[in-house]
């Protein structure tokens, strides 16, 4: 079939059929078919949709398009979690060194930051000598060593995933469900991994707003995993506030550190430990969850999982003094207070916004090749449910340049609501599905 | 607005303001905005439509990427006509030559053969030496002279429709009504025209399939034209069965040629008619209709429409001599017939298949690069409630080239329903829109 017709099919609601899918995704990743008939197809998809049956083919489609890696002969159990994205989520380096310290192999690819969603491959990379391109075969050596490595996608890790994220993320293609599930199952379908956790976020900071976007996607993940015969489980996460207090990669380093130092945040404790047990129980480590909750709170009280951290910092060619030194890592020369403009309690936090204020700051990207300024970023103070004083410093922002103070201050400023009434804290973990 | 947000904006459904379509028509011509993001946005337009307030403002950006001819120093009406397309339709090349004659200027800029339609440029290149490749300077010397010009679209005219028109050949986003209309819109309105007769076909032969979709259509473009102060006509045509009885380029200017002669089909002559009369009417060459079609019958009996032709043919640097010697048209040296299967009458024609026969033949082309043959086509020797016996021809197969024969029979002969009862032949004027 042609690619215009296979373009003719889903723009007219029809299912495409796995060889047309499968022949299509060969047809992108060698260049045969090109862009723009890609990006018309993507649309026809964001608007139609796939079925269960076309999302899978797709997932597998993208996942052979590169190698998938082979580590059997390492361990029975190979864990990892994945975020859909948020604010302040910092949880991969904290919970890789736990569940590592535990035994258990975690295979981490992660991604970059993007748009006003922070990556785990910038934070790592504000650690002085840290190297996330590792190839295949160090990946496998790191894991081999240490327990644990996180590094980014290779070029032979579903390069049909990389080419096409590029294409969505022009095409105003990216906000897809069966779309992201092909994209975040065929990366971690390539690690070779026995199990996966997957912390699904929602709410105004995450990609789905609403609940049953979020859970839908969840449920089409899920669908993937069982349909590949992987384990995999889904937890629902609050992300109407950022998580922890630190926004910007150094500052999230730094909290992540204090996490494991048994000193961090509540919430992203609280999360971290929640992840953290799924990943056991998944590794075998465990034989339930409440068993991998106190085996995180051991891991975190002896410092296993501070050491672990250490040692995967030394082994991606890290400084490891950063765990004790923080002031080895960039930093902001300057900072400045966002004060609460009325007295009350926090009522909300437009999180996409404060995201959005970060990346202004240069600790995101506006563009796939903007340079990050490792050291600036934004400092959460007041979160939801907080008492506030008029004239309270709410958050306070951290930065090397100028130029955008003032719009980053009136962003963060308005992305507080302060209300009179006194509100709950919102609920960190909303659903588990597994 | 970025491309991307643009792109996002009628994702969602909602309408594009005048100074982002202008922005995006400008951006597509000139380079800047890629051809991905521009497939993008026409699946969205395709799926989620244009509201008459964007179709015009996406026709006038269409029109304004390029020239505007300036005709108002030859006369103050000048007519033209267009056909959204079919098979057989060769009737440009009769109304052009008779409503001319009249003395009304008919600056007439054509296209190509496309998929299973024909293209009026590609009918006229098979009289030996015909010229469509005119500038626009030597356009407006041969309708000084002649009265009528029939050309090509040249690089100065609508460039945004044409490179738009070559992506939604490979992004499947042809058959959508508010891109149609812009796209045949703009370039009618670059002409310099007064007055526009649209002869809108609709049946199984068209590129609109249902009466409905013609109507909605035929409304988009009359609105555009009120909205540009236009004078606009719309016929909703048969295309239920082709136009006629010759399919093919050679074939079909002898069937032109015929008509002019007052040989012609009945079918052809009768739509060749009105069209005229309604090009006449707009032209203010008569005071109704009805004194259209009688001015029509003179020009014809009196052989003046016929010499206007030899005129045109002449002008254009084609050899005039084909009015009268046929043989001097690209011929083709075998024929085939195409035997009825049953007794009975004929009850319907896949008209699409007979122009997809026809192009496999030669006749018409697989892709924008394709030769034509322009001695290959279709004899049609049975229409729609012909009464037929059982191995009589109801085609005739003109080829060069052996290759496809069997293919091409088969598709003809499947082309053709017989049935048992008498039906009746149908009505080839369907409404008038003014």
């Amino acid at each position: 079939m042609r690619a215009v017709d296979i373009i003719a099919k889903k723009r007219d609601g029809e299912s495409i059929a796995r060889e047309d899918i499968t022949a299509v995704v060969s047809g992108y990743t060698s260049g045969d078919i090109p862009d723009y008939q890609m990006a018309a197809l993507l649309m026809a998809v964001y608007l139609r949709g796939l079925d269960p049956a076309e999302t899978l083919a797709l997932t597998e489609a993208m996942l052979h398009s590169g190698i998938v890696v082979d580590l059997s002969d390492l361990a029975d159990s190979r864990v990892d979690k994945h975020s859909t994205g948020g604010v302040g989520d910092k949880t991969s380096l904290i919970v890789a060194p736990v569940v590592a310290a535990a035994g258990v192999v975690v295979p981490m690819i992660s991604g970059r930051a993007l748009a006003h969603s922070g990556g785990t491959l910038d934070k790592l990379e504000s650690i002085p000598g840290f190297r996330t391109n590792l190839s295949i075969e160090e990946f496998r050596k790191a894991l081999q060593e240490t327990g644990a490595a996180l590094i980014g996608q290779t070029e032979q890790i579903a390069p049909a995933d990389k080419k096409l994220y590029a294409l969505r993320d022009v095409t105003a293609t990216v906000a897809c469900r069966p779309l992201m599930a092909a994209s975040i199952m065929s990366k971690k379908m390539a690690e070779g991994i026995t199990g996966l956790v997957l912390d699904v976020k929602v709410g105004n900071g995450a990609f789905m707003k609403k609940e049953s976007e979020a859970l839908g996607l969840a449920e089409v993940m899920l669908d993937i995993a069982r349909r590949m015969n992987s384990q995999a489980v889904a937890l629902l996460t609050d992300m109407n506030q950022p998580l922890g207090r630190a926004v910007g990669n150094s500052l999230e380093v730094i909290e992540a550190l204090e996490t494991l130092k048994n000193r961090g945040p509540h919430d992203l404790n609280q999360l971290c430990r929640e992840l953290s047990a799924e990943m056991l129980l998944l590794g075998g480590a465990v034989n339930d969850l409440e068993d991998g909750r106190r085996r995180y709170d051991d891991l975190i009280k002896s410092g296993a999982a501070l050491e672990k951290m250490r040692t995967i910092i030394e082994r991606q060619s890290g400084d490891p003094r950063v765990v004790d030194h923080y002031d080895l890592l960039p930093g902001a020369g300057k900072s400045k207070d966002v004060l609460a403009y009325s007295s009350g309690f926090v009522g909300a936090i437009d999180t996409e916004a404060i995201g959005h204020a970060s990346m202004l700051l240069g600790a995101g990207r506006l563009r796939l090749d903007s340079k990050i300024d490792y050291g600036a970023g934004i400092s959460i103070n007041a979160k939801i449910g907080d008492s506030v004083n008029r004239g309270d410093a709410l958050s306070t922002i951290h930065f090397n340049v100028e130029d955008r103070i003032s719009d980053v201050e009136a962003i963060v400023t308005k992305a507080y609501t302060i209300v009179s009434d006194r509100i709950q804290k919102p609920n960190l973990l909303k659903a588990r599905l597994g």
